[in-house]
């Protein structure tokens, strides 16, 4: 391993012009050793991050931050831009809870332009910062470095086609590695991977030259014009003529790997006018072999052997709800034709890769392009299919006109699985998966369920396929419980069927999702101090148990509301609705997240955190009662 | 005017089959006079439809409905393809309460494919019903027709692509008319306006042939293998060159008023596999020469002379509150440099056509792309701007992430200003406003105001650009109440500062927006049966005047909510987690919309259905004072 030389003595960006050829490629080797390191013990986007280092080098080198401005798309590939503006001595706390972001962050550091963790967003706000330059009068250059799969999302394009219109002076990075989270999909990848280019090309060449070379005399100069054409031709067929078509200037492709390459192009294009954009080929994973070989797998990784790459065996244990949710559905699938899956570029993440495998033919991965995976859909659910949407929490949120506009305003039956649903972990705020109750509940024609385990998940998934409309399901990241699960498939619920899970006469605890496990927990912990908590699980957060849970509010008269969401139009908040309809005015407390976006941290800690363990549970109901308890523990605490 | 003959005796699309040429052309006039002389009565889109009269019936001809699928962008083009499938004697009630919908609608018929009214939706839908199809094995064709302003928004992208990648056989028109609602936005249009490819084309012709006449010899011949290279050129540089690299089969421009050319391209490219996108050329209004000469007033527009196209010049009467949100705009940016306004290609539907001609370079029309329209902002926001993004309720829909991760999550400046909140009328349940309170107030660093006239949209605006961080402020379709408006602007109000506008002992209404003023009236018409309601405005709908509420609350235990939006996760609800986080318990009635989709209708109308004018807020307050009321009316009801 090479020492650390450079890197810690670098102070600014700045610095870096003081820096021979030399010089910067010993930091590349030097940011590269560190993010392995790292991210060998902390996890995370290992891959991305390495395959931009050199380019991330040239960039700050021509036009370094906090003056300029780079945006970084989706973010996960800006390690060594934090390791290069002065977030060394932190590094080793990335992802970590209070610790450094896995994403650029305006409040962390004042190199980051601007927040991201979503992708293909960055042509549309370095457009923002270019319009605002020019108002302003700043000789800032603005600079968008965006992947080759971020550009599938309608968003970029969105911001491309505007960007040519207004003709202002952007320059916009593709940083192509011809793969994204998985293979790219959809034909701009073709536009991207020269094939067409080359075909027609080599047909417009045959064609012309056989003509030329055909003519008795001037065959010689012939083929000069033609070749002279031919260099007029590239212009317009390499894959530069999408961008040119948009009104950009395109330069590439080029090595992303090669310092001077990179430098030589950035200089002269800080020179051009109007929107540029620089095709560089980067390869994911670069410098570190086995990052290189399985770039899939070091896309987002946990700790790792950061000699072998060795990724130690998951931990027996048990299954995550997103594998049962893809075995399910493949069980699902065999059973009946109609059952289809869409996933928006995660066909991994999803657990549908199986799904793939045996039912290519009713498999789609849209790309990243969750608008279009939702109103696809509804297009297959109206012409007699009933095709599933697999898709994390907060991905839907981009969808939520289509799933209101395409697919419940027609009463179609699509169901969207919503994996990461609740608390995410490491990722961070624009990740957790805590406003879905809230941005669906209202949706007219929705039936929406919260499974509190993995056989609740199983029989969500029958119940969906039975309902004859729009059906959400969500489930937390991480493993289930462990439970043994039948080989059969279970029944279908009757719609809107909650469940009582333990007697009380105290209060009910009236639980939804991964909560109901904390609070049957929390309950646990309250009976030892004497207080006895019913808890219900209402299983659909809409519609709601309307009997089951007025009953429970007339029996004991104290409602405890836990969800892992905002409080804000949550769950306790549709309770608080379904009271206030009935004429009920038990109490209520509504625990939930804060009205706050909230920050990284595992999923445990941050339940510890916000109160939504079962201690913290037990703890914000144990203040209902401050005479028996203070009877109860008076033993202990009196004087 | 001709008689109608042929449209009559028409009962299915299959018999357009048994018309000649002339017979086509005479029912095309016929179609026309038709929507021409119900739109004059009704209002309602007509350049649009009239544009598409022979594009409807060469569709119908060559694939008749309902076996083949045709899937309009937008829907409101769809006049003669609803009086080509049997709609021509309910023709009369389009856009009225329980009449024929302004925009396809399956529920209407079968021979709609899909329920459409927000653009760009066509090309997934479609590429959906082709999925399906040709998994259940099925022989119909499926045709989207988009528009070329519909092409602009990222939807429309995501769905070429994944066509283009799935090669599957599916018919694309674009309708390009060189102008959707306003003059075209986009580096896009300049693609299909064709000037760039005949620059480019130019350029390489006269490069090419004057370096093949200065040839001595052959130059006759050269001269044709330079034509031979140019057709084979045009392949490449005409608009097709995007949706080839897309991997779509590119067949036009063609006159979309030539109902022969359309027949014969439309058959022989039924012949054709795979993926296929015609351009047809088509006039907004065609047929109607005022519409013709002002497509833009004919876009959507009420009753009109259907002989000389006169429009009746708007009765005299308040402004509406989008004149006043225009002007408003206008004097905040006079005074304050850092105002820029942002609109999605409705510069003149959000009211800011004047601050457009004022502010040229302050002001960003950035075409049918909501997204972009958010995140471009977040852009400027964070660049030093502070930018109002002037949109729809309804379209707003489609950037909620962009609102959530882009503006919220960075508390960045950003102003929303929400028009057509609430009951929209005609345009019905894709254009009604009523889901804003619910997905917006849910997110973190929001503040939400609803102001109730004009002179409180004017605080709203103030208020807005004082305040560093996300503000939205919605405001309903319509004219304002005609208050008298000072020269000077108001003063901003403190943030989560409500106003109780009416005394009264007996219980408290605390109705929100353009509800507050039948809220007014309602406890007018109870005060003259004795009974004393309060009014209380709150303003903001996030954040709640606490104090004020729990003091009314408290005051009178009596609490009714009434807002122009559903129920579920509301305005009502969000009081409800009030009273609930500070342990009250008074009596609360939520008055609003149910969970379910309006229906079009005028505001007047649908407000008297759902109960929420003030008879209806009356009559429901009137049920929880039975003995009162009882009493009040004792002399008249008893025997």
């Amino acid at each position: 391993m090479i020492m650390n030389r450079l890197l810690p003595n670098l102070h600014s960006p700045e610095e870096l012009r003081g820096l021979s050829l030399p010089e910067l490629e010993t930091l590349a080797e030097e940011l590269r050793q560190e993010i392995i390191q790292t991210v060998a013990v902390t996890g995370g986007h290992l891959a991305s991050s390495l395959g931009v280092v050199e380019l991330t080098l040239a960039l700050q080198r021509v036009f370094p931050t906090p003056h300029n401005k780079i945006v970084w798309d989706v973010g996960h590939q800006a390690y060594a831009h934090k390791l290069l503006t002065g977030r060394l001595k932190e590094f080793g706390s990335l992802r970590q809870l209070d610790g450094l972001s896995g994403f650029p962050k305006r409040s962390e550091s004042a190199h980051d332009a601007f927040d991201v963790g979503h992708s293909s967003t960055s042509i549309s706000a370095a457009l923002g910062m270019v319009a605002a330059r020019d108002t302003l009068g700043g000789t800032e250059k603005v600079v968008a470095v965006i992947g080759d799969g971020s550009l599938t999302a309608g968003l970029a394009f969105e911001g491309l086609n505007h960007a040519g219109h207004l003709k202002k002076d952007l320059i916009v990075i593709l940083n192509d590695n011809e793969m994204s989270i998985s293979p790219n999909v959809g034909a701009l990848s073709s536009f991207l991977s020269r094939k067409m280019t080359s075909d027609l090309f080599v047909r417009f060449k045959r064609e012309t030259e056989s003509f030329l070379t055909g003519l008795p005399r001037f065959g010689k100069d012939l083929l000069n014009i033609a070749r002279r054409a031919e260099d007029s031709l590239k212009g317009f067929l390499t894959p530069g003529m999408l961008f040119e078509g948009f009104g950009f200037n395109y330069v590439g492709p080029i090595n992303g790997h090669h310092l001077d390459e990179l430098l030589e192009t950035l200089e002269n294009v800080s020179k051009l006018r109007g929107p540029v954009l620089i095709h560089v080929l980067t390869r994911k994973g670069k410098g570190f072999l086995p990052a290189e070989r399985n770039p899939a797998l070091f896309h987002g990784v946990g700790p790792f052997n950061p000699v072998t790459g060795e990724v130690p065996a998951a931990k027996a244990g048990p299954a995550s709800y997103t594998a049962v949710f893809g075995q399910t559905l493949m069980a699902l699938a065999e059973g009946d034709k109609r059952v289809v899956a869409i996933t928006a570029a995660m066909p991994e993440g999803t657990g549908l890769t199986p799904f793939a495998a045996a039912f290519p033919e009713r498999f789609y991965d849209v790309g990243i392009a969750e608008q279009h995976a939702v109103t696809f859909a509804a297009g297959l659910a109206c012409h007699g299919l009933r095709p599933t949407v697999a898709i994390y929490s907060t991905f839907l949120q981009r969808a939520y006109d289509n799933v209101l506009h395409d697919v419940c305003l027609q009463n179609l039956p699509v169901s969207f699985a919503l994996d990461r649903g609740g608390l995410v972990g490491a990722d961070g705020p624009t990740h957790h998966g805590v406003f879905d109750y809230a941005y669906l509940r209202h949706l007219p024609n929705l039936v929406f369920m919260a499974p509190r385990d993995e056989d609740q998940l199983r029989r969500s998934m029958v119940t969906a396929l039975q309902h004859d409309g729009p059906f959400a399901y969500r489930y937390p990241r991480g493993n289930g419980l462990g439970l043994e699960l039948s080989e059969n498939l279970p029944e279908p619920l009757a719609i809107g069927c909650g469940e009582r899970l333990r007697e009380g006469a105290d209060g009910v605890i009236i639980a939804v999702g991964s909560a109901v496990h904390q609070a049957l927990e929390a309950a646990q912990l309250l009976e030892e101090e004497g207080l006895q908590l019913a808890v219900v699980d209402p299983r659909f957060v809409k519609p709601l148990d309307r009997a089951l849970l007025t009953a429970e509010a007339q029996r004991t008269g104290l409602v405890v509301t836990v969800e892992d969401h905002v409080l804000q139009g949550g769950f306790g908040s549709a309770v608080l609705e379904l009271f206030a309809d009935e004429g009920l005015s038990p109490t209520v407390l509504r625990l939930g997240l804060p009205d706050a976006f909230v920050e990284q941290g595992s999923q445990v800690e941050l339940r510890a955190r916000y109160g939504l363990d079962a201690k913290g549970i037990a703890g914000s109901i144990r203040q209902l009662f401050p005479e028996r308890i203070s009877r109860h523990l008076g033993c202990a605490t009196a004087p």
